[in-house]
């Protein structure tokens, strides 16, 4: 890649850039911009094995339904990309890829692709009450992991204290912020599957502090076609995190990306490991 | 299997029950027991995708985490699982696989299977209050199709009414019921797999009549182990089920399974097809 086209690309475009090989598999790098503590942030994870399918020539539909599954840590450098179109119908396609390094697999996943039409529409969930972005102020990413710095995050509610262990008084479970890519980006899938594994894991924020913790699967659904989403441009999301049980090692985490204009773009569930 | 056999089998465990052929992969056949409209009922699918995993002799854990997705309708008689072991870490394991009949794949999965074992435990979700599942008449099965007479509904709110139309005025999203097996099987992941998909799709509900509508993709959680899940034996499950968005043709569907002891066993969501 030149220097120039280079310059022109947003940092996500380059975490998630797929070169096809002579084998017919696609070759990617880690990105250190969305570096997270022991690998890329899974949100550039989801957004690459997403991309390897919406890239395809085959591609049919906007995609529904992603699941991710980690299952082991991604080193620094390359990787591949195995794509499988395992069913297309005519009007749904269904997907599944593998992400892997030298020792294996780290990474698979599986999606749905549909052909969405106009049909009788009913959207009970509410937007929650938020304040406009622009009155919040951004929580400070300098100096911190790489990809806090690629996103601008402005809490509405659920602000995370790191610094106040509270095992036995555990702190609410939920979260409502303004979302943004940093450097700015029109919204499209890739963006927004990225955006559902932003939300800090729960278990921070209810235990006051940070301890090994890592998402194992994570399930995101898509609830608008690639027009829709293409008139958020890049105006700020809502998102809201939450969860509901933390038992023997495993929480569950889901999460909610509303547009601008109230408008429910993307639901997510996610199931994390976590240590003592 | 020799009649006797057959006799001592509960309904599921012939519907899940899975042969090993020569070149590695494993034969099943459709259960007329479990016949929905237009092929098995969704849970059976996801119970025998999980049981190709579960029965293998690698099994490390137990399951964390189910996504299945239902590519194809699956048609009476035989159908073959391709499962591959994707990855096994110390504590945590990978599995996928694949259902398929004469014309390709007609449903593929996920699975992530962990060893679990005890740790700091937070329930911040709370079991909805209903009353004992035996003051509450069971709904009537008889003469419905198949797989609705496997399984005990008991409704304490969002009793299905599919003989009202009310596209314009939706009737609410959610439903609390009282499920069991018919007969009677003490719980295990292959019985709770299938219990997750057993909500009928909510959009019948809201609209308060009977269309074209079928799960494209379910994810579920599990948020207990073999032995904590043996103790619930075959006792009622209390199951919510609602739903956010219906939209373009799709619309999302969550689920909650608790135990008679008021532990959440399951979480699950699907999306949902929808025509017109």
């Amino acid at each position: 890649m030149s220097q120039a086209l280079a310059q022109t690309l947003h940092p996500l475009d380059i975490a998630t850039q797929l070169v096809p090989m002579d084998d017919g598999r696609l070759r990617g790098t880690t990105s250190d911009d969305y570096w997270n503590m022991m690998g890329p942030f899974g949100g550039t994870t989801a957004a690459v094995l997403l991309g390897a399918a919406l890239g395809s020539p085959k591609q049919l539909g906007d995609p529904v339904a992603l699941t991710v599954n980690f299952c082991a840590p991604i080193a620094k450098g390359d990787f591949f990309v195995d794509v499988k179109e395992v069913r297309t119908n005519r009007s749904t396609q269904h997907w599944s890829m593998e992400l892997s390094q030298g020792d294996g697999i780290a990474a698979s996943a599986t999606a749905v692709f549909a052909k969405r039409r106009e049909t009788w529409n009913h959207r009970p969930a509410r937007m929650p009450n938020a304040p406009p972005p622009a009155t919040l102020a951004p929580m400070a990413t300098e100096g911190r992991n790489a990809w806090l710095q690629r996103y601008g995050f402005r809490f509405v509610e659920g602000i995370p204290d790191f610094e106040h262990p509270r095992d036995d008084d555990p702190a609410g479970t939920r979260s409502v912020l303004w979302i943004e890519d940093v450097p700015a980006r029109p919204l499209d899938f890739l963006s927004l599957a990225a955006l559902t594994d932003i939300f800090f894991v729960r278990i921070f924020q209810v235990r006051g502090r940070m301890l090994p913790a890592g998402t194992v699967s994570m399930t995101s659904y898509f609830h608008t076609d690639a027009a829709r989403l293409a008139t958020q441009g890049t105006k700020p999301l809502l998102g809201v995190a939450d969860a509901r049980i933390f038992t023997q090692g495993y929480f569950d985490q889901s999460a909610e990306l509303w547009s601008a204009a109230g408008h429910l773009l993307a639901t997510s569930v996610q199931t994390v490991y976590y240590k003592d």
